[in-house]
Parts: structure tokens; C-alpha cells; sequence
């Protein structure tokens, strides 16, 4: 059997630290064994805890012929470039999302990819990994329901320290918005958001809840309400109404316990325990698709049309007026 | 302890044999003594059936002495005449929902009422009167949860044969536009109905499910979902989001079976099954406070705002566009 | 229609009035109208508060013409004159569980029915008049999972002050006992009791908790755990597990909240919550049967049945062994 | 980094291969290299298929420098002579369970451990790794709720072809007998069997289902249900009841359909699917402590009191009398 992927990351924070524990003690036939980061001291304390080789700049880690796969987790901002010198390199490469905040940055990168005729890139929409979205999906194309209809959706988070009203479409509903694509098979034609009564809990201006409506190609309806200071936990919700029942998300499996007159199951109190296993295995599928010399998950394709959606949504939030979703025809390269 | 309430019901379908045999065969304090029926023969065959005295019209029924309180069950576009002999007549008078199709007839008959100078109408808006809904009610006014955010609910009919386009909002979810406005304590401001893709189960050009979002003074936003062939049963939800919980209509209480690899509980099939409780105590505290004499339940102030908000909802859906709902201050009369 | 039951009853304690108000207050087709009680001043008050004759003794009252029907409510040492009494009188008579405390003054009632050749008696075993029990019962009987093999069952009371370990046989899972045997329509054949670990909140020497096994005619397994200082709440279970799935009793209807990082649902704090709905059914079917001249609920002879049990489970509690029922066949007087 | 623990494995049938590919495929830490069987023809045919190299018998292939360390998957018989073999050898060793069949030969091989002066053995009761029970163990060491008195469980199949009567205690519920033990830190004083009525779907002369009863130390009484043939699906229950709360394990996660009528959660059609994340977590924190050089999982002394318990529940089975359970103080070499 082949060795490991040997695979360079780059952006050293604390989502980029999660997937190094992940690979490195956890899935098989990878290991993390570089990195590079802006801040080169912090990046070197990271590189000393995990045993990695550093690298002064992300570029000549993912240009070093050593490296098989790269992992960006930079700022937002910086996701393109190192994505781009990924593809340039010929290497496989793994994006946090969003692919890139700007949609035509991740246009450019699903051009670089067309042109450099290797499909390299996957974008990390995790949920497309989580076994209760996956059940939905099959129950969905069981075909035993019938046609969607309608997605009742919900994203809550107890508290959201610092986040202001342009944070949760992009960076809170952008999950929604791939996943329930993923999810229906179908393309976004339209975008509003809406602002209920804002919870006595913002900080400062932010407006909280927010509830987004999407609509599709078939005319499937879906509302998905953010709520990022609910208080009472980290709560996911999704209902697919179809034409012969409803299909509903599981929660999470945990004891009930028979006390002080009720009955109570205990909710995730933070996001991070919610999609631990999505997570797991939305890495080690990566690393096996790599292997195998692919792309199966959430393609740049898939991270370009989230983030001309989230686009829309944002815009449609600040005009307060419905926005049209054009969506290009998939490229026959994305086509599977 | 007095005698019986004497009540004369004018029209003798379905629903008011319903009410003919609650009253009569389970609750107390009162009896239905007479009927009236724009179908005379038909009426004599409910009158045979249950021992009421025949009226030929419901107006000297309403009239007579000997009627203590009427109850009017007729189509609804003769629900304010009788509604309006009753007042005219001082008799207590219970109306099925709507008080009347028109918005205007509502308000006819409210001042009709003030004229008089004793209220003595109530409408038939039976959720008020559901456990769980109750429930619900306790739960936001303990204000342990602090204020109301979101309304999610949805209203499920397995199928609903002859409905057209227009009968969601005024047949259906006019329930939930009274009981919300009664949960919340707060008016609406704007209402809209928007067509998801429509099942292909809905009969002819009946646009089938339908979603109706309303706001409120304060802000609250409120989505009911409408879906008359759902196919799988006769299904309320309510969710009521605040700012520290999330509050959840309790769904009945039906045996739990395990069997062929599932765990099921029964979901009723039919709307008769779900509120049999909710218009027990409903006619049940209306024979009481008419014994009392005073009107505890909807008033036809309600029966009011209740048409024109869904007057409202209407012409949102005929326009599809955003209908402003402007509500007259609350007479004193009406106030609690 | 005839003219209302005219009930009169003895023994003005709790459990007496919550009676006279569910009747006089909430069903139809009766009114208690007379009371006895040992406490003559007593007896008094109550008659004052709710317009009933006193009656010096409970026989004058139970043989005057004027009363059609008596329940009784005495302690339970009293309830074998009383409903002796109303046989004799040719009265109907529902007594609250147990008809006696021994078995044989149990059967003593049985002959004196059998005797008086009118079946007159039933006994207040309300669960089966349980929304929950009814449902459970239509499911045995439809065949459509087999026959039931074992009972799992629990019977739990927060708290309970001034129990002694003799008492939850016989006071707490005699409803147990005759439910289970409704249910699943065969006799016990013997009766076991073991105490596990007691609870630092009994007092005294109460041994609490404690399991009861019950054996059947085919071989049926019950086992039945009485918890009578739970803490938690009043929560009655019970699975049945037949040949082909396991059927469940529902939990009462509650609004389930999100909050504070759990999904709760309340359970009932005290009984007295748990059965109104059996007690309102139970008390308007025993008025509707007493016109109509018949009984349909439990018998004196299910009533003598349920004490030859809970004796049984008293001394097998007592002796730590296995002691055998021995049950009778049923008098073609009480076969149905 | 250590390199991977080399792990030979010996008995290659349907269980040892799961395990081979689990190790191979998806944990860190470890390959299995090397197979052994009393088959060796099979024994090829499973080596070639995974890459491993096959020793014509497991002696040989324990004693082997290469090799690391053993798991045993034989038939239960010949547990005993490849765990002794490990024990000789100075590699660690994990044998799924029984330990052994005979309490003696668990005996030795403690023995054989305890003179060797260094803990090798792990025995395969992998309930403990189960997120569920881990759940309940951490509410019940919490102390919020008080000592456990009581614990209520079922284990059930489906189907159980060539199933006979002495199989459900040592097959089915000897997981059971030590995960209850671990739960709630007590050993067993005593165990009885007793057969409820026999489902019509058992083959031949089974007993089925059987409930065994086991008391601990410190009086808490514990039912297991063994139903084999419950024919609905594969399911597990767990409730412990304590002083003040009762603690329950959760069902797997399943998406809910509301359909035809019924609200539906799928409920497991196999053994297979229920513990696949425990045996996961059991073989990797194995991996993990065989690298660190300790035993941290069910030792050999915990096999050693399973197959006591087994042994003394099986008795009771056979005699259908209560039989005491000694347990012998835990040897200093045991405690933790």
C-alpha cells in the first residue's frame, strides 16, 4: 500500500490546529507534516507541539515536492492565493470555507482548475459529511417521499461574541446554503433575508435572528433562521417537507435523563461538538480520495456558487429586497 | 344553581351537530333545545334526532323567550344577520369562525354590540381553549424566557379535496391568525403569502402548499406554513423562539410502538380527532360565562381583526406583494 | 330524556370530593346530591359547600327512594357495609379501590350481588378508562403484534410521607394489578416481591423501592417497580412486549422547551395531575351505564380478583418466597 | 513518533476480520500484519485479501519478535491457549470475549498475567467504549442523582438463528453482566433466570425471551431482558434508577419521517450497525495503551468475573433457583 500523504497546511489558527489533531492522531494514510502561517513565531510553536517542518511561506511549502496535499486555513482573505499556487504545484488541496469571500475569486480558482485540467480542489462544507445530512439525502432520493417542497431550517448558536449583521450569512448560513443545495440537487434562483424582532442579547448594532429564504430552479422554498444569540445552546435544525412527509435531522444522541420533574436530553452547548464526526469524516474521505487521485467532496465549482448565493443573500439583506441568483451552467469539467 | 342555559343553534350541518351533541351529551349547564336551518326538512331530521323544537327561521328562534343563548353554525355569509338578531335580541350568541367573510360585516357587528351596550359575542377561535396551546401561553407570559423573536408554525391537512387557491388563509390558517395574535398579545402590521413549488397532489389549479408570514408592532416575525395535501396526516406545529428558549407545542399523546425496525407514534389523520378537547373546554367556559354573564372567550373584536388580517393575507397572496395591516385602537368596550 | 342521577355519597373526604365536583361541576346525566360521613360536622361543612342533604348515616341515606346511586368513599374498612347497604337497597354503587381490604369481604360483596341476581357494583379502577391504558389495549387486540410475552412496568410518586412498607402493594400497584390483568385478559397465577437497595430518602424503615413479579396463565412475565420516593416526579410506565413489537404507554402531552443547553419536557408532579382525563371518563361511562341499567367497569368480582393478588404480593412480600395464585373460575353472573 | 505496532491476529473469521479491517483501514497507530487459523487454506485466503502474512499456527506467529502484539478471535475454546501464549511471549493482547468459557481457565490466565508481573490482557467487551454508556457512567459518577438502586435493561435480536436455550446468558448478555458492573462499580452477589412465556418464533426447544436478575454488594437489583427473536429490530435498553433522577441510554441518532400517518425513527436491523463506534474507540484507545506500554480496558480479571457471574447466572437457569455469586477480593495486581 502506498505511504502516507505527506500534507503542508497553511494558516496555523485554531481550525487549522483541529484538522492537524485530526490527521495526525486520528484518520489514516495521512500525516500533516509541514506548515506555514503569517505569524512565523506562532507558526513555529505550532510546528514544535505537533513535530512539523516549517516553512517561512506557504508558497515554497506547497511548491516543495515533498508536500503531496495542502490544507488552507488562513484568514478568509488569503484563501485564493494559496489555493491558486495549490493548483499551480499540481497538488491536491483542501480550502476551508468559504473558497474565497469574493465570488470571483472563486471563479478564478475553478478557472485555474479548468485550465490546469486536473480537478485539485475541495472546499470544506463539511455538513455534505454528517450522518444525519447524509440520512436525509437518502431518504430524499429514495424517491419514497416524493418531490421536496419546502426546507425549514434553523442555525443557532448560544452567544457570538464580536459578530455584527453582515457576519451570519457568510459566515454562519453559509453552511445552509451548500448543504441543502447538496441536499435538493438543485440550483438557488433567489435570495431575501428578513429581520424578525432583534433579541434583547446583540451587542452593540447587530441585528439577531435573520432569516434567510432561498427559492430553486423547481420552486422549492427555504427559509433558514439564524439566531447566533439564542442562549440555550448550539441548536441545527432542517425539515424537508415533501409531497408524501416530512423528513427531519436528527439530534444528537445523548442521554435523557428522569429529574426535578421532567425529562431532559442535554443540546451541544458549543458548535465545535456538534460536527466532530462530519468532520472526521469529510478528512479522512479527502485523504482517501487523494489517494485515489480524485475529488469527490464539495468541489470550487460547489465553493463559487455558495459564495455567489451568500453574495446575493448579503446583498439582498442590505437592500431589503429580493435578489436574483443567476447561476451558470455547471462546466462539463465539474460534471460528474 | 340555575337551570340550564336554553340554546338555539341556527344551522345544522356537520359542525353544528357536533356542537348539538358536545352540549347535550357532555357538558353541563346547558342544552340545546331548538334548531333553525335555511333547509327546513333537514333540519326537522336533526331536530327529530336530537329533541329540539323546529324554528322556521332563525330569527324568531333568536327572538323567543324561552332561548336563553344561540349559537349560529350557519355558511358563513349568513353568520351576521343571526349574529346581529342575537345581539339585537340581548341573547348570548357563540358564532363559528369567521364572525363573518367580510371584514366590514366584523365591524358592523362589533358595533353593533357597543350600541347595545353588553357584549355578548364570542367567536369560535377553539385553540385558545387546546392544552397545548395554553400551555405555550404560560410559558411566554412566566417571562422566563424573555420576549417572543419568531414564530415557526405550520398547519397539515393529509388532503383537502375542492380546496382552492384561495381557502388556505381564510379557512385554514385564520386559526392560527387568531391564536398567534391571542399567544403573543400583539397586533400585526404586515402580512404576505408566498407559493412554494406546489405538490403534485393538489387538484387542479390549487397552488398547494402556501407560506403566510406575518409582523407585528414590535417586530416579531411570524411564518405559517400551509400544506392542505400533505398527504401523511393532520399535523399543528408551533415553535415560539425567544430570547432565552425555544418553546414547542406538545404533539398528543398517542402510544409509542416498536415494531419492524422503526420506533412510531400515531400522528392523527383528521382535524376532527386533534381539537376534540380544545372545543370541549371551549363550549364548556362559554355555558359558563354566559351563566356568569360576560364573554370571556374571542370577542367579535377578534372575529374582527382576525378578518382583516386575513383580508390582509388575501391580497397579499393575489398581489404577491407585502400588505400593510392597520388595526383601529381597541375600543374600551373590548378592553380586559 | 330521563331525569338526572341522583347520587349520594359516603365518605366526604379527598378523594370524595374531587368526586362530587367532577360530577356536579363537569359531567352530565347525574348530580350528587346527598353525603354521609362518620365526621357528622364534618359531613356538614361539606353539604354547606356544595348543596348536598347530609345524612345522619350512610345505610339511611343509601336505602331512602330518593337516591338512585351511592358511591363510596369511607376508609377503606367501611367500603364492605356500604356497598353491602346499596345491594341490599337495589342501588348502584361505585366504590373506590378496594372494595375491601380483605379478599373475602371482597367475595362476600360478589355473593351478595350474585345473590341479589343485579350485577350493582363496580369498583374504581380508573387506569382503565386511560386514554394511554385504551390505546395500549386496542393494540393487544388487534393481533397485530402478537401475543404479549412480558410487562414492564413502573410506578413511581416523588415523595410519600407516612408509607410503611406494607403499603405500596397494596395501595400503590393494586392499580397495577388490576390494569395489567385488563389488559392483557388472563388471571395471575403468582406473585413475588424483592426489595433492591433502599432509597436515603425513605423514612423510617420503609423499604422503598420495590419489585412485584407477576406470573399468568400462559406465562406472561410482569414485573412492576413501585418507587414511592423518587424525587423526581409522578410517572407511571408500562411496555408491553408481545411476539412482534413492544408497545408503550404515552407520557401525558407537554410543551417541550429548549433551554439553558437541554430539550425539556415536564412529567406531572403529583398523581393527581397524572389520571384526571381516567377519572372524568371512568365517572361518565358508570353514570351513562347506571341509566342504561348495567355495568360495564371493573366488577366486584374484579375487584375480589385484584385482593386475592395484592394479598398474595403482600405475603409474598412478607415471606420472601414465591406464593401462588389461585384464582377461581368466574361465575357465569360475572362473565361478560 | 513510534513506529506501528505490529499485530498478529489469530482466528480469522467473520469477527477477527472486522477487526483486521478497522485496524487496517481506519485507526492509527497499528496494522495488522500477520493471521493465523486452525483453517489454514481460509486462513491464506483472508491473508491475501488484507496483505498480511500467514504463520502456518498462532504460536509461532505470537512468538515472532515482529510481532507486537495479539488479538484473538478463535473460537472461544481455544482463547485460552493463544492468550497464555501472548502472556509468555510478553505481548499485549486483546481477546474478544469470553476470556475463556470456564471461569477456571479465566483464572489461569489471570494467574498466568499476576506471575508474569506485567498486565497484557484486554478483554473485547466493548460496551464500555460506547458513547451512550459512557454518558450514563459519567452521569452516575457525577453524583447529581443520588446511588443507582436499580437498573432495567433488554438486549434484543431480531432473529437468532441456532440459538438454543444456554446461549442468551454467556452470548448475549455476558455484555451486560460487565458493562452493568463497570457502570456502577459493584460486583454481583447473585443471579437468577426465569422464562416468561416463549415466543411462538422460537426454533425448536429455545427459551425465548429469558430475563436474568443480578443483586450487587450493595443491594442494587438489576434486570436484563434477553429477547432474540423479538423480530422488530436489534435494540438495547438501559435505564438506571436512582436516588433522585433516572438515567437513560440514547437510542442511536435517526432521522424522524412524519409519514402515512406516523411519526417513524428507525431503529437498528442489526448487531452490526448498533456498536460500530465503540468498537472503533475500544480498538484505537487499545492501540494507544498498548504503546504506552498499559492496560487501561476490561482486564483479565474483569473477563475472569463475567464468566463467574455467566457461569453462576447460567446455573440459575438450569436449576431455576437463585445462585450466590462469590467474588474474590480483586488482587492488588488489578486495582486501578
Amino acid at each position: 500500500m502506498e505511504k502516507n500523504l505527506n500534507i503542508g497546511i497553511v494558516g496555523t489558527g485554531a481550525i487549522g490546529r483541529t484538522h492537524i489533531e485530526r490527521i495526525n492522531r486520528k484518520l489514516q494514510g495521512a500525516k500533516v507534516t509541514a506548515c506555514a502561517d503569517a505569524n512565523l513565531d506562532f507558526c513555529r510553536s505550532v510546528a514544535e507541539k505537533y513535530g512539523l517542518k516549517v516553512y517561512e511561506n506557504g508558497e515554497d511549502m506547497i511548491a516543495d515536492d515533498k508536500i503531496n496535499a495542502v490544507i488552507v486555513t488562513t484568514l478568509d482573505a488569503f484563501h485564493e492565493e494559496y489555493v491558486l499556487a495549490a493548483i499551480k504545484a499540481g497538488k491536491f488541496v483542501f480550502c476551508e470555507k468559504p473558497l474565497a469571500p469574493e465570488a470571483q475569486a472563486c471563479r478564478r480558482i475553478a478557472e485555474a482548475e479548468i485550465a490546469a485540467r486536473r480537478q485539485l480542489v475541495q472546499v470544506g462544507f463539511m455538513r455534505r459529511y454528517d450522518p444525519g445530512y447524509r440520512q436525509l439525502k437518502a431518504l430524499i432520493e429514495s424517491g419514497e417521499y416524493g418531490s421536496p417542497l419546502m426546507l425549514h431550517c434553523a442555525h443557532r448558536n448560544p452567544d457570538a461574541p464580536g459578530f455584527t449583521t453582515d457576519m451570519p450569512v457568510e459566515n454562519s448560513m453559509i453552511h445552509e446554503i451548500d448543504v441543502l443545495r447538496w441536499l435538493i440537487g438543485e440550483n438557488y434562483i433567489s435570495a431575501e433575508v428578513v429581520f424578525p424582532k432583534t433579541t434583547k442579547y446583540a451587542q452593540g448594532a447587530l441585528k439577531d435572528p435573520q432569516i434567510m429564504y432561498l427559492t430553486t430552479e423547481s420552486g422549492i422554498r427555504i427559509d433558514v433562521e439564524s439566531f447566533v444569540n439564542c442562549r440555550y445552546g448550539y441548536d441545527i435544525k432542517c425539515e424537508v417537507v415533501c409531497e408524501e412527509g416530512s423528513l427531519n435531522l436528527p439530534e444528537p444522541a445523548n442521554a435523557m435523563v428522569r429529574s426535578k420533574a421532567s425529562r431532559m436530553t442535554p443540546i451541544c452547548r458549543d458548535w465545535s461538538e456538534r460536527f466532530i464526526e462530519a468532520y472526521n469524516v469529510e478528512f479522512q474521505e479527502w485523504i482517501n480520495s487523494c489517494r485515489a487521485g480524485v475529488v469527490n467532496g464539495p468541489s470550487a465549482w460547489d465553493g463559487y456558487l455558495g459564495q455567489v448565493a451568500a453574495k446575493a443573500a448579503s446583498k439582498a439583506r442590505d437592500t431589503q429586497t429580493r435578489i436574483a441568483i443567476k447561476t451558470e451552467p455547471t462546466p462539463d469539467f465539474y460534471k460528474k
